[in-house]
């Protein structure tokens, strides 16, 4: 799994077309206003098939090891396929997107979890400061010790 | 290379805090707000250090292909490693993004690029329409048969 993590003033979206792949979505969900939130643009991989529990919980580590430090009011879950070349399944990609939902919902998070499967407009913010904009690669290993934030220094 | 290609109706960014491999900047690059633009965010990878000439040629073909589809006004290049867990060196991808901006001001588009190895806020918007969110691997090789457009679905 990629993520790409942003530290947002706010993200705003729209469902547009849906694609052949588009969840069923209740009037509510065709668009979304966010503020001050942790943005989680993610990915689910073809590797991540195999174990996506695993995956799941390795994800919401990182998911909680960034909002405990920037201190956002909110997370925002967001499928981003962009994010790699080898995806999953698109029912995986869906289920596991949902689990991160539910996983961080159980730990008392404000989450909100953006369609899959459609075609949307958005507008985002990313705050500038050096952990507002980050990107890990999850596996089913044992985390790696992470590099020194900000190591992406050209974003 | 990785690319992420977004017809945006605005994109603005300001400088925030240097990074160690920041490029100087004169006092006008500190910050941008462009409309209606092909935004290019851009990870120079590792493997594109044997030829970086190629990959310019064929990012510039990738870009064109786009831009001729969805009728923007320009292009603006935004450096984005976050795109890619394997990096080119910052020299590397400071010439590369730069022989992007000349080749396609060469071609006669109205282009600009954000600055390289500074900490910025930006804001951006995303169209929406299925050609507005793109993603590709631009490598050494004979540009291959692009997928359908729109394969992203869940973006
Ligand atoms: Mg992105």
């Amino acid at each position: 799994m990629r993520v790409l993590l942003i530290h947002s003033d706010y993200l705003k979206y729209q469902t547009k077309n849906k694609t052949r792949i588009a969840e069923e979505l209740r009037e509510d969900q065709k668009e979304g206003y966010f503020t001050d939130s942790l943005v989680v643009f993610t990915a689910v991989e073809a590797e991540d098939e195999e174990k996506p529990q695993e995956i799941v919980q390795n994800v919401v580590k990182e998911i909680e090891d960034v909002f405990s430090k920037i201190k956002a009011e909110n997370i925002v879950i967001y499928p981003y396929a962009h994010l790699s070349s080898s995806l999953s399944s698109p029912d995986t990609a869906k289920s596991v997107l949902m689990e991160m939902e539910k996983e961080l919902k159980n730990k008392g998070y404000e989450v909100a979890r953006a369609p899959f499967g459609w075609y949307k407009s958005f507008e985002v913010s990313c705050k500038g400061h050096p952990l507002s904009e980050l990107s890990r690669t999850v596996t089913t290993q044992k985390i790696p010790q992470k590099p020194e934030e900000g190591e992406k220094e050209e974003s």
